[in-house]
């Protein structure tokens, strides 16, 4: 297979993008070849083997800054667009930024296309859990007025991807919702609810907010605008907390010496809801595999991107999310 | 004036709430009497003092596991109802209760009823942030459903809410959204921005979940199911964290020693975030104050939560709502 990486894309590029590909050369066996689109005078000083890396040159590129729908439409050789086009043309299998979040999920939709049956793609990144397994946690924002068709597809998708790529069988979906009863939430919860009861899944019914770092589902349903607030709320607290601890440690002398004592502890579980780990954000129900790595990924990440991008081509995802779409219009007597 | 209480909701009742009380009669001179309601025979042991607290006696109650709209309607001499009661037929300035959130929006809006003008009440707390200041946030699960109008006056009662019992003069209020530029977000959070823009209120435009506990605004308004969504994740993220640090201080002999040396620090980390210090969430827009204390109130929560209550009668809040919202019909000509 091959796979198509913006180099420009993300805060470390394209030191972190050249490194994690040339990682991945190393030990992904699947893959045959990595094309890195972007300023070769910028990727060279750091592709100490190109080995199965090639480079597709262009100057021009979509900052984190650009409005994401217009760059997308107007920066025609940006390093991003280009990317989609190597997709969209057949000359690659699937594509992988760290770049402008919105920009890659315009050029994803206009260039690389949705699945047949499929509505809305989805950003569809994996969180980490307390036990460490993490949950897949769809839309956090490429579709900010769902409909409960919608979520339904959402539904599906997330446990195709978990089942495929993830390897959890029978994966537990759950829709994020108000309470954890049936009957609660808003009207699109609701019609959500009742769509998702019949899919051919493991649906658990609602989950709240307060339980999704626990673990309670392996898929967590959700419109895009309740997603990402969910997701910058995590964010925000996480950050706020780690900032409190960090402040307490350095209040007098004896806290700071217990803290260096600590120190290695609390990296670790620093690291424990380092998200990066967990892979990038897919945008799900896109023609091809269409992965958004966090912007501030280091090589690892982009390592760990490139992984989860090749286990997506090697196990048919984009093939038998349209597979299972189409059967269940079919059973329905084309009513979906 | 006088406030009513229900004496027999949140964990700790009724010793919680009949000693919160006491507190409150000793150092609030602005309230006359104190109406509890609820089981006599499990009031009087807690009550060592009765100055200006009486005691309004019924043995039904309804319990946090109760359907909440039917517990509303059937457990008609509950001590919630016979609460609610005191205050729609004038023998009370406002209410209180840490019991069933649902139960008491239902008493709330069928008892005490709406403020005219007002469409739906607003579950209102107000949060911690990292400076100590807090912010009201609203609705946190009152209107799952609601309409850009409803933002609206959302946006208004928090911000005379902040400046009249909070004492934060010209409060910024923020629309919660996924990104902080104006054409953000879905279909209600544009069309409530339009609104906002034109109240006569301190409008700063879109806030982001990732800024809420940094103090990013003094009010934040959104529907009440991103609201929830928002509300939860606080709280499941924080408890995450509490507990990955719990569990990294256990981890060795080496850990636990240098985490006792932190104990008191951990400790005063932890009441920061404690929003029983705030209060309890207002049910904002009902004819007359009415407060929802956490269902985990301590007797200080407690008198925190009266002592938020007296505010709003002492400061006409209700009032002031009612003819802010009348004024701006007025001035768009009987159009809102």
């Amino acid at each position: 297979m091959k796979i198509v990486i913006d180099a420009m894309g993300g805060d470390n590029a394209p030191q972190s993008v050249v490194e994690g590909a040339m990682l991945a050369i190393e030990s992904l066996k699947q893959i045959d070849e990595i094309i890195l689109v972007g300023d070769q005078d910028k990727i060279k000083p750091f592709l100490s083997n190109d080995n199965k890396i090639s480079i597709l040159h262009t100057t021009e590129v979509i900052t984190a800054d650009d409005e994401p729908v217009r760059a997308a439409r107007r920066k025609k050789n940006s390093s991003l667009v280009l990317m989609a086009k190597e997709v969209k043309e057949g000359r690659a299998d699937a594509c992988l930024s760290a770049g402008n979040t919105g920009a890659l999920m315009s050029v994803g939709l206009f260039q690389v296309g949705r699945i047949k049956g499929i509505e809305r793609p989805a950003l569809s990144p994996t969180l980490p859990t307390i036990d460490g397994k993490g949950f897949v946690f769809l839309d956090v924002g490429a579709n900010v007025d769902a409909k409960p068709k919608q979520l339904l597809q959402y539904g599906i998708m997330g446990s195709i991807y978990s089942e495929k790529v993830r390897g959890i069988s029978n994966p537990r979906v759950g829709l994020l919702n108000v309470g954890t009863e049936e009957g609660k939430g808003n009207e699109l919860a609701k019609q959500a609810y009742e769509l998702l009861s019949h899919a051919p899944i493991n649906f658990i019914g609602n989950v709240e907010a307060r339980d999704l770092l626990d673990g309670v589902a392996d898929v967590v349903v959700t419109d895009g605008f309740s997603g990402n607030v969910a997701l910058k709320t995590i964010e925000g607290t996480a950050q706020m907390m780690f900032g409190l601890i960090k402040e307490t440690f350095m209040s007098s002398l004896k806290t700071k010496l217990a803290a260096a004592v600590l120190k290695k502890d609390l990296k670790q579980l620093k690291n424990k809801l380092d998200y990066s780990e967990y892979g990038g954000a897919g945008l799900f129900g896109l023609a091809a595999p269409v992965i958004k790595a966090h912007g501030s990924s280091n090589a690892r990440a982009i390592y760990n991107a490139i992984k989860q991008t090749s286990h997506m081509v090697e196990n048919n995802v984009t093939e038998v999310i349209e597979t299972t779409v189409r059967d269940m219009k079919e059973t329905n007597g084309g009513q979906e």
